[in-house]
């Protein structure tokens, strides 16, 4: 530009107030509506559930549940004690699963699971013990009181994070972050992965549980809910991006692993260790995450009436659902490939369909729901910034409501996009969009990427018609 | 809205993708530009430096100078070894005062000083020492390649971050950071204030001198410039928002604080209380973000012909800058009060006019320049979202370019606005925004807010006339 004095400027990028005027506009209720056609054959069940006397004030107490639960961290201990697992039970990620249907990542992890059990001593002898079933059995975490991400496999010596709900008492479980890479939970068992499990058993699990008890009884229990809070300010989505997370929660713990960790007989460099490996894992607070999204939405199961989904899991073949009103059925389709990056030269060839609990985050809210609040994350799954924006706004079109607690800055503390419904799923055709990362689908692979994905659109439909099924039973 | 089918729902604010476009729309250029007045009287100056055949590649050369600038922590040592500061000196923030125009806050840190290193049993009894003049004198820390926050007073026993550039061996400083509230950098100076000062000195600066040199010989020195990088992406604007760099500081320091502190001598206890205290002050990295500022921003002193600003520092009564072309000249102007929030009872008449030299943190294109970045900050300094995406847009017109290393997510990437240009500000009359904390105008009050502020707008026309005098002499 050229001033009036004669200066001849380079010209000056303004454009400066679009986005600020177009947060500005968003504070003020719009009315304008998208009109989508509904899910096809779905009207019919649509006007059954639509006009059900319990849905409104069912799904306004499934909603109001799950969102006055807080989670705090009250034990570390080993899931044959948290959960009365028996040598010989696994549990995996997502609804219910036999071997001969399982995916790669998950057979990897369940062999590697049984040579660190010592029920084989190599990985590769253990597909065998699971063809013949007779002295293994298999069982989603979710059905008990657990989550675990990726192929979610749950071994009895594994350390479980333990979450209580303080007003009830309530727990969930959640086994400790074994970092990114060549690890268990994407399929991998080469000798490190087990190494490092060993580890996590016999040093970072009891440290853990010495430094966690320490807190709880000394200055109250390490307040996960909070920190989530904080976290979702910081660049967080809590499923992808757990980096504040990880450094609130080292924070956190880390005074009482040098004083009660050294007195229990740990050496400093045990302790230094363990504090080095939590914090050089981003993906540490993942492992809290997820249980505290649990411990809310569990609190929100068997509302009669309610059309809230309470749990989205994967088990790496097949994607459930289970919805507050339908009790525990799982609602099932294919599950999908996600679109993202990949690490190093692995492509899409090379990964394996959706899979992992981790998607509780995205049904309480957070994950792929708050990803407006960390933009960032699109360098890591792929998309763009206003991809993001866009995707958090259309998230609050099938949820139920907003999350107080959990809100986005640059959104003007918007709450995130809380409850999903069945309904509005089904009216809409807007599926929810999840963060992920990506197994590869051979045994033993470990992590090929990370990337975005949706559950198959039939199993919407599928719990649909069984809420429809339940209301004319009622009437 | 009713569906075709008619299900009843309450109406889905959409409005859904108004922030997701405009961000888009701003990743094309755009050319318009809003015409501003240039500042009064600054016309001929303004036509005098614009035709100075240096200005360009000037300009280039100490933008290109302060963007290749990284921080590492080296060590930390007390100020009588990094700055020889002997008995009776005392450095302060902001351009050169003396103890008769001395603003409170910057008297209480005085006087809390004194008590500290002895010279008075009581801080009460320091202003005669003060007024007298003769066994004590002030000097600005940037004369000693050092910055203060708010009245930044340092005394020989201060323990001091030492930062270095890799590249070239160049050194700053700054002290350790205390907390909020009560502390001596905002005036206070009663017992608890220097008992914590006396605990900095005794415990935490020697551990970390131990940690950090353990940390620098076994693995390379902390990355300071790496962690700004990584907390622009956490919600830190790293002037008054530190929490992330906090955090990732308490990473990289606390395996060493373990191992090479109890190696030395100190207790467990004294790491936990370490670990706690850096662990309870989201400010603890705004101490190491400074000097890595003024690292960056003095490699561009000296640069004959830039109009580039390389320091804004404030005494608490005088504002200063100093610009690449004019050597170590201040120019200076009455500080001004912040507009903001207040702690608990206080409000604006309890505040005293702008301090310290945190204000380097804007000069390097951070701070109030990156809000778009810490959406988060206006619940502490005031403001809407809204203001804060606006201002990083508003200070790209007055600022050389862009820092490539400290990029905005939501404003899709875009490098802080980087290198403020006097004659930018002069042509546009747009002052650079800086975010702050604000002492109590009584010296022992301590902190009573937080806000915004500018500089006096006449510095800026003073620089370009000075800057026009060395034209026109070169010519």
């Amino acid at each position: 530009m050229t001033t009036p004095n004669g200066v001849v400027e380079s010209v000056v990028n303004v454009g400066t107030d679009l986005l600020a005027d177009a947060v500005a506009e968003q504070a003020v209720p719009v009315t304008r509506v998208d009109w989508r056609p509904p899910m096809e054959h779905t009207e019919a069940d649509l006007a059954i559930v639509a006009a059900d006397p319990l849905r409104r004030s069912a799904n306004e107490r499934a909603l109001d549940a799950m969102l006055k639960v807080t989670a705090t961290l009250v034990d570390v201990v080993p899931a044959s004690e948290a959960l009365d697992l028996q040598p010989g039970q696994f549990l995996h990620a997502g609804p219910p699963i036999t071997w001969d249907r399982a995916s790669g990542p998950l057979r990897g992890a369940l062999m590697g699971g049984a040579a660190l059990e010592g029920l084989v001593d190599d990985p590769e002898k253990a597909a065998a013990l699971f063809e013949a079933g007779t002295s293994v059995s298999l069982e989603p975490c979710h059905h008990r009181s657990a989550v675990g991400p990726m192929a979610g496999v749950v071994t009895p010596s594994m350390w479980m994070f333990v979450l209580e709900d303080p007003a009830t008492g309530r727990r969930t479980y959640c086994s400790l972050n074994e970092g990114l890479g060549k690890v268990l939970r994407y399929g991998a068992y080469a000798p490190d992965v087990l190494h490092r499990l060993r580890w996590l058993g016999n040093v970072l699990g009891p440290l853990l549980q010495t430094a966690v008890r320490r807190v709880r009884d000394e200055s109250g229990p390490v307040d996960v809910t909070g920190i989530l809070t904080q976290m979702l300010q910081m660049g967080d989505e809590a499923h992808n991006r757990n980096r504040a997370g990880t450094l609130m929660l080292l924070r956190d713990l880390s005074p009482a692993m040098v004083t009660a960790g050294i007195d229990a007989g740990f050496s400093r460099s045990d302790v230094a260790e363990s504090l080095r490996f939590i914090g050089g894992n981003d993906h540490f607070f993942l492992n809290l995450a997820m249980p505290a999204c649990k411990l809310a939405l569990d609190a929100a199961r068997g509302v009669e009436g309610s059309t809230m989904v309470v749990a989205m899991a994967r088990n790496g073949t097949d994607f459930g659902i289970q919805v507050a009103g339908t009790g525990d059925e799982w609602f099932t389709g294919p599950a999908q490939l996600a679109d993202g990056l990949f690490l190093g030269e692995y492509g899409p060839d090379d990964a394996n369909p959706d899979i992992g609990d981790s998607a509780i985050t995205e049904t309480a809210g957070i994950g792929g729901f708050a990803m407006a609040t960390a933009p960032a994350i699109v360098r890591f799954v792929g998309g763009s910034v206003p991809d993001a924006l866009a995707t958090t706004r259309r998230m609050h079109e099938i949820t139920l409501g907003e999350n107080p607690r959990w809100s986005v800055p640059v959104l003007e503390f918007q709450g995130v996009p809380s409850g999903i419904d069945v309904t509005k799923v089904c009216r809409t055709g807007i599926l929810p969009q999840i963060n992920t990362g990506m197994a590869g689908r051979i045994a033993g692979v470990g992590q090929v990427g990370a990337g975005l994905v949706t559950p198959p659109a039939e199993i919407f439909p599928e719990a649909l018609a069984r809420l429809a099924q339940l209301t004319r039973s009622r009437a």
